[in-house]
């Protein structure tokens, strides 16, 4: 038996065991929530205390309503994930990249030891993965500040990195980039152009006319409102033309089926944006059998969901009395919607979206609850919609990985099981550690600020405010770019194959909107080299590429581990590696000299 | 025809035009003599008021004397070069990594059709070529102020930064790694490790016991003194062995020679450093019987030496008039076997050490003059033996590019003649004009300061205390290390084959004395990537391995011209990476942020 720890890249602890059994594998997923400090922690006295408005909204954390509100609320995700499975793996053939990148590490450890060509890719695996995690350890000596180390290395420029285009050495995003497909890293790349580099400087022309010209770089009201809003808009016009495209189909082939028809027919939903998605291998035929054989009932998936919904429905009110039983019944409604869409978007791009839903719920729910009670029924409807929407993203990875890897969907689904349990109990647990050993948790200027749950609170503040807390057009700017999104996708339904494929991807161009383009750049990289390598030895890019992809995705997902030890035990690194302009050095100059 | 400019590492300017006639190359080398301007400028009024002491002891510069001074003086280098070329080069068969760099560049673009592996090698120097020069450009934006761009990278920590070991991600060094033999760069590494982890720490400890504690760093008379003077002694003590050892052969092989024995015997003085000495390829039989049957007689080469140092002697004291003709006459008896020294050094490791012999005169002969007349006298023999010395090591440098590339020597010889003469016009006029443009060269604060300029005065006025003003202990420190370095050699010579290899050369490990351990770790950095290429795949390391290296250092060096001319007309990088300890980091970030 092997341990195997793999991808912290979205904020969740996977430890990943496994054995031979039956001819293939099961994967145990222990999940320890991450992120969640943030919103919940935006609740408390003492970030209430730092802002001016609102300041006796607060709900201090304990222990018991922690963990009793994460019990009620993770499972949820994980049966709304069950029947998104094969939609997305099977039928769109979705990247993942992570999940792969898991699932060639895994695969690697269990090479027949006759296969002369695993047996080199688990080779460069290895080399890769070392030197990935050799990067990060070496990364990590030179980022004693903010702005420090290679992260902000201002590549392409000063200017350009002040616009957020730079190449910020990620050894994940380069492998990110390897694996997915052309168009998406292109889509990213282009929508970072789109917004960086043309939209928001425009909008920055009208500062003082279309919102006040004096407000914070972080305030919703300004600039970052454009970002945030018209980002979300983009995503979800594209995630529900995708849901309803599927629905659609599922509900004609059901329809036929309900008339005696085959219902075959209607069962591969090829994507455009797959290139894969007409040749199929043994492999994949082998992968797709095992995948779909050990099936977890959809009606089971269902009845599940209703009944943790009902009880979360019954028990949430009691928890946060400001968060009524219908907030949290349109919640539970809308929330399978917006796990497919960022499902959907994760398999695209690796990158989860979550935080953005949750920025939606915040919203929607504050607006409704009105200034009264808006504050914490929105950070509360936040924390729940997370909750969903990452479950749904991280599990689907994880079921790419058990596709890949061979593994029994139904022993995946209950290794899940007890691993959301457990981090049911084990994350709130550390929370709580922190705060008892940690009195000044959340005070800006102390070891542990906690900078997020004001912005949080800041948001929910904001949200009770409803629609008019918009800056000016930004309204519009959503609807069109909603529009955009299922005329893009529109376009690409319509055309054929041969000219689909160079059409861009909605969802991937939305999600530098609000990032930034660095990420875009450093999969474009991964891109190119592949690209290159194709060009010189087409037969080696394809053996070795996702190997290479894989080394350097795990390597640095590893370093965060014990990256994360350090930052926690308080060692911090020796050397800042900053960057100046011409001007900005001679002064410091300067001022080190005096 | 074609132009080709490389190698500007050693502050000289080649232009090397070549055409194939006769079978072999012709390689015309244009020297500019660069680096002048120290010593020179250093005896001008504008230096000489910036001091506190002998600020009336000056000599403006003027186009008509620096002209005059250079023809009297840069050809004997040349004449005192020309009976070192066949010990240097066939006897001792030593790297001189840039011109065997220049000549696999020159080599590249005369490849045969038909040879498929010299193609290959073309196109692996090509891309290296383009890479390094690639990475010199961008290395440049990064390079705002003082201490910035990856060139200050303390990569092995600040700590080690400040003494000296890093990484300073120099390709032509990591080049340079890549030809010399790997004894060499243990050596510079191990002296690096002697120096600057060892002896400096250890006698810094003694600050204001063996010398006063309240020096500036740069002041000979602390710290500094010691790392010139133990770097000059160990220096010292190996070329003055090897000049002896070679001296010793030949006057015993034209003993058996007048006697009627057959000489050849004493002709191969196999030095034990060069693993190659052994076995002799038909190529390098070929290059052997080239470089040889062009001879020029070694009789045309004393004569023309003596003709001219007599022309020297009396003209010298017409134009600095504190320099008496036998302080020149005793400089001219010396002046060979130091060139001797300093093209057997730079054969080892590339790095010219004609400043340290120059410093040398400065002190021998300003101690000789006395107070009353040694500054100017000191800075003008400093002149003279800079010219010698690195003469010799360039043309060495050039001979060896000759001998790989099967030039005809004479030819050679000839162009260096027109080449030293032009530089003898162009040098100084270019210095010319830069002192009639920028009225305030050489003051402190100004564009350009020349800072060169006041360390040479300021050593010339140390000289002529003479002994008395070494700090303590540094003369017997000297009298041990150049007794070490013969005693090294001794010992070296006294064992077989099997184990001399593995004794270190005390020339390569006295350079980084002074001047530090970071290119020391270049060059080992460059030895690891060869060796960990040969146990990979040794046939094709040694046939790409000088190409790479080859491609590595001409990049690097064709860069410095486009800089160069950047520095001239004003044109600044945009970018400071700065490197700063977590604490000046948080400093520079409240003041920034104030």
């Amino acid at each position: 038996m092997k341990q195997l720890i793999c991808d912290f890249a979205h904020d969740d602890l996977k430890l990943v065991e496994f054995h031979t059994s039956n001819g293939f594998h099961s994967i145990f997923c222990f999940r320890i929530i991450g992120g969640f400090g943030s919103y919940m922690f935006g609740m408390s006295e003492a970030v209430a205390k730092q802002s001016t408005e609102q300041t006796d909204a607060f709900k201090n954390p304990s222990l018991s309503w922690m963990i009793g509100f994460l019990f009620v609320v993770s499972f949820l995700g994980l049966f709304s994930v069950v029947p998104l499975r094969k939609i997305m793996i099977v039928d769109f053939k979705l990247t993942y990249p992570s999940g792969t990148a898991t699932a060639h590490l895994i695969n690697s450890f269990h090479t027949p030891a006759g296969a002369k060509l695993a047996k080199k890719q688990v080779k460069v695996l290895g080399k890769f993965f070392s030197f990935s995690f050799l990067w990060g350890i070496f990364q990590w000596f030179y980022t004693a500040g903010d702005g420090c180390g290679f992260a902000s290395f201002p590549s392409l420029g000063l200017k350009a990195y002040e616009n957020r285009f730079y190449f910020d050495f990620s050894a994940t995003y380069v492998g990110v980039g390897m694996i997915c497909p052309y168009i998406i890293n292109a889509s990213v790349l282009l929508g970072g152009i789109l917004s960086w580099a043309l939209m928001w400087p425009l909008i920055d022309t009208k500062r003082g006319e279309w919102y006040p010209a004096d407000l914070k770089s972080s305030s919703l009201h300004g600039l970052q409102g454009y970002k945030v809003f018209i980002s979300i808009a983009m995503i979800l016009g594209d995630g529900l033309y995708n849901f309803f495209k599927v629905l659609s189909r599922t509900l004609a082939a059901l329809f036929f089926q309900l008339r005696g028809r085959n219902a075959s027919s209607a069962l591969p939903i090829a994507d455009n944006s797959s290139p894969e998605s007409s040749k199929t291998s043994y492999d994949e035929q082998l992968r797709t059998r095992l995948f779909l054989k050990d099936q977890i009932p959809t009606w089971f998936a269902v009845a599940g969901y209703v009944v943790i919904a009902a009880i979360s429905t019954a028990t949430l009110p009691h928890i946060f009395h400001d968060l009524k039983w219908y907030y949290i019944l349109v919640i539970y409604i809308f929330a399978p919607t917006l796990a497919f869409c960022n499902a959907y978007g994760c398999g695209l791009t690796d990158w989860s979206l979550a935080s953005t839903y949750g920025k939606l719920a915040i919203f929607v729910i504050g607006a409704w609850a009105g200034a009264s009670h808006g504050v914490l029924a929105g950070l509360a409807a936040c924390g729940v919609m997370m909750n969903i929407v990452s479950t749904a993203s991280d599990l689907s990875q994880d079921f790419k990985t058990g596709y890949l890897t061979l593994s029994s969907p139904r022993s995946m689904f209950v290794s899940q099981l007890i691993g959301t349990a457990m981090g049911c109990i084990i994350s709130p647990s550390i929370f709580w550690l922190f705060l008892k050993a940690f009195k000044d948790l959340g005070t800006a200027g102390s070891q542990y600020p906690a900078p997020y749950a004001t912005v949080y609170r800041n948001m929910a503040i904001l949200g009770v405010e409803g629609f008019s807390a918009l800056p000016k057009n930004c309204l519009y700017l959503c609807y069109g770019f909603f529009g955009a999104a299922i005329l893009i996708n529109l376009i690409k339904d319509a055309l054929g194959k041969k000219w689909a494929r160079f059409i861009p991807n909605p969802m991937a161009m939305a999600i530098p909107f609000y990032i930034g383009s660095y990420f875009a750049i450093d999969m474009c990289v991964g891109s190119l080299i592949l690209f290159i390598w194709e060009k010189i030895d087409r037969a080696k890019a394809d053996a070795f590429g996702p190997a290479v992809a894989s080394g350097l995705i795990c390597g640095d997902g590893i370093w965060t581990l014990p990256s994360s030890i350090l930052a926690l035990a308080g060692v911090k690194p020796p050397i800042c590696m900053k960057f100046l302009s011409r001007g900005a050095n001679s002064k410091v100059d300067a001022f080190l000299g005096s």
